[in-house]
């Protein structure tokens, strides 16, 4: 196994629980390049101290990923499988049904990896050479301890560039281009194969319980829909009337599916999110509950400025379909957007828009997607319930 | 009515939605030193442009707080009744039956109030000099809303020293020393008279509400319990067992007499929480939860060292009596330890026990506590859910 050693002092992150080396923290010579990416490894600190096991990417500016701070564990499907069983054990104590973010990275002790649960099939996203690498182990690991019907491979996300690495999808057993899940007793349509990420956002599960005591007869908004969470959810729990926005008509289809499963109907609007507030605004429509939860428009550091213009401009549009005693939901999964700064721009466009806003909750990503204390980029979906008042 | 300017450039802070002016922000004269505190005051930037009507006290380093935006509102009991009538809309939405905060200071618009709602009842805190003045138009505001058999002024916080106030506790109307209340179905007797604050929690509701998940089955530990919030919701929500720890016999009898109410048994143990953990941690006790919900341990910002030692004891404590997979719910309403800083603690306490933590939940306060987003100090409780693994 190759053997990698930190710079003096560089030890200190990962002694504090951290589970990343930068390039420029190790010790390096030239052959160092020349290391085939995803390798095993085994990491010291300066005086040859073993500090874990993990994978190296010479390529890449986030080198190394600790997987074991024992170094003379063997990673191997053994130690998958034994990882994916506690990552599963949190999963049944939250969840009643088998349908979750079963592991979650760095977070379950699985730097690389997410495992997408939908009830007999699993979609995977190996998101480094590393992990990659470990494919076999990682398919064996799943199948030892949930023995799926079928695992879909979902490489085609954007990460996979940082490390050189193609894009591909990949069906391991059967796979059916749609599956059929359960999210707190409501029915959703999933497209595996052409949805967005692995079919489903899970993440969002936990804040749209909490939907329960705000749209109980009222008319509510889905803006950036996909295939309707937040509108048959809130369907589910009571409201009156349920609109999505998307700009994809896949998408809405598959929210119109969803909703006549439950026996609801829906309104979909395909259009440009922005393009369909403005057009509701024209059309002089109001909504009592206004959901906006874009994709991440904050994707790296330089699109930071326009990122906070386009969240700006969404919720403003938002704040003017919304009456007095309306709710606006609005999230953000920028790991790069602090939720103290979405929350600067939910102030700054109540005041412009002559109204006082009252923040009752604070969401984030769900328990399925826990935070490592140490690495505060496991930390990225924030939302705010917001009461808008008349000023 | 008094007239204030302010000096130049010192009005951006009210137009961005604060509304607090400290009195270096003010045009004074040796006059100023003279008005008597509280008193009503319309205030305006350096050209006299009106920002709006509060009341001053020319002795609190927070001389003003802004009551309504308009220079020309009328503070009597009529707007009074308007502002808890907007209050009480919100907390009908939230909650099925008349347990809550009613009024949350800044974040209602109403400065300087609490009233906790119990049911008939209502605990009024007077907190400024300004609100003290208007005594007679909040009890005659709350009598027009909600018609209370009694009100429990308890003007016995902290806070009021602040504002050169005397502590006093009075009744108006009929109120018991204690009543019984419910939350989410629980029956729990608070302490109105002789009780913590106005004698129960509220902003814990919705925190207690998220243990379902954890504590079915479970051994569950509640330190600083008070009257068994935490203890008695785990019980109901299936808990095999509770403890709680609390240096005050009378909580603890009311925590015991509030379980006998539902028909739970519970264990308590009367001691400083630090000792009492320590001697469950002699006696091999372990827990599958344990909840640490202190009071207030950083009150001033001179108490933040040695307040983070106290929270890091704490949990470290706490996380000597769990065995792996356990749960840990850390607390701190001390406005002056943000999140992070609770969470440095709590990643450095499991890595000094040889823990891995996961995040799964971040707690704060229920959402009729709501926060002012423009006045961070409104923002104050936070709590961490986490799971903890062997490393």
């Amino acid at each position: 196994m190759i053997e990698l050693k930190l710079k003096p002092r560089e030890d200190r992150r990962l002694r504090a629980g951290h589970l990343w080396v930068y390039s420029n923290e190790l010790q390096t010579d030239p052959a160092f390049r020349g290391i085939a990416p995803g390798s095993l490894c085994r990491v010291s600190d300066d005086r040859g101290k073993p500090l874990g096991t993990g994978y190296v990417n010479p390529h890449a500016l986030l080198a190394v990923r600790i997987l074991a701070g024992n170094a003379e564990t063997a990673i191997d499907a053994d130690w998958f499988a034994r990882r994916i069983e506690a990552a599963l054990a949190l999963r049944q104590r939250l969840y009643d049904a088998p349908y979750y973010r079963l592991v979650h990275g760095e977070s379950d002790g699985l730097p690389g990896l997410v495992v997408d649960r939908y009830g007999d099939w699993c979609v995977v996203q190996l998101g480094t050479a590393g992990m990659e690498n470990l494919k076999a182990q990682v398919i064996a690991g799943l199948q030892s301890v949930l023995r799926p019907r079928g695992i879909l491979l979902r490489n085609d996300g954007g990460l996979r560039e940082l490390e050189g690495l193609p894009a591909y999808v990949e069906a391991v057993g059967e796979v059916p281009d749609e599956v059929e899940l359960l999210e707190s007793g409501v029915r959703f349509l999933a497209p595996l194969r052409a949805g967005q990420k692995t079919g489903w956002f899970y993440d969002q599960h936990d804040n749209r319980d909490r939907l329960a005591r705000y749209v109980r007869g009222a008319r509510v908004l889905d803006v950036f829909s996909y295939v309707g969470g937040w509108a048959i959810r809130s369907a589910a729990f009571g409201a009156s009337a349920v609109t999505c926005i998307d700009s994809s008509q896949t998408a809405l289809d598959a929210a119109r599916r969803s909703a006549a499963l439950n026996g609801f109907e829906i309104e979909t609007l395909r259009d440009e999110a922005l393009d369909a507030l403005k057009a509701l605004r024209r059309d002089q429509r109001q909504f009592d509950v206004v959901v906006v939860d874009p994709p991440a428009l904050i994707k790296r550091k330089k699109d930071y400025e326009a990122g906070l213009e386009h969240y700006a401009a969404l919720n403003r549009a938002a704040l003017h379909l919304l009456p007095a005693d309306g709710i606006l939901i609005s999230c953000s999964c920028s790991h790069h957007l602090e939720a103290e700064a979405l929350q600067r721009i939910l102030l700054r466009e109540s005041r412009h828009a002559g109204r006082r806003l009252q923040i009752l909750e604070q969401g984030a990503q769900s328990a399925d997607h826990p935070v490592h204390p140490a690495i505060p980029e496991t930390r990225y979906l924030k939302g705010f319930y917001c009461r808008v008042l008349a000023a």
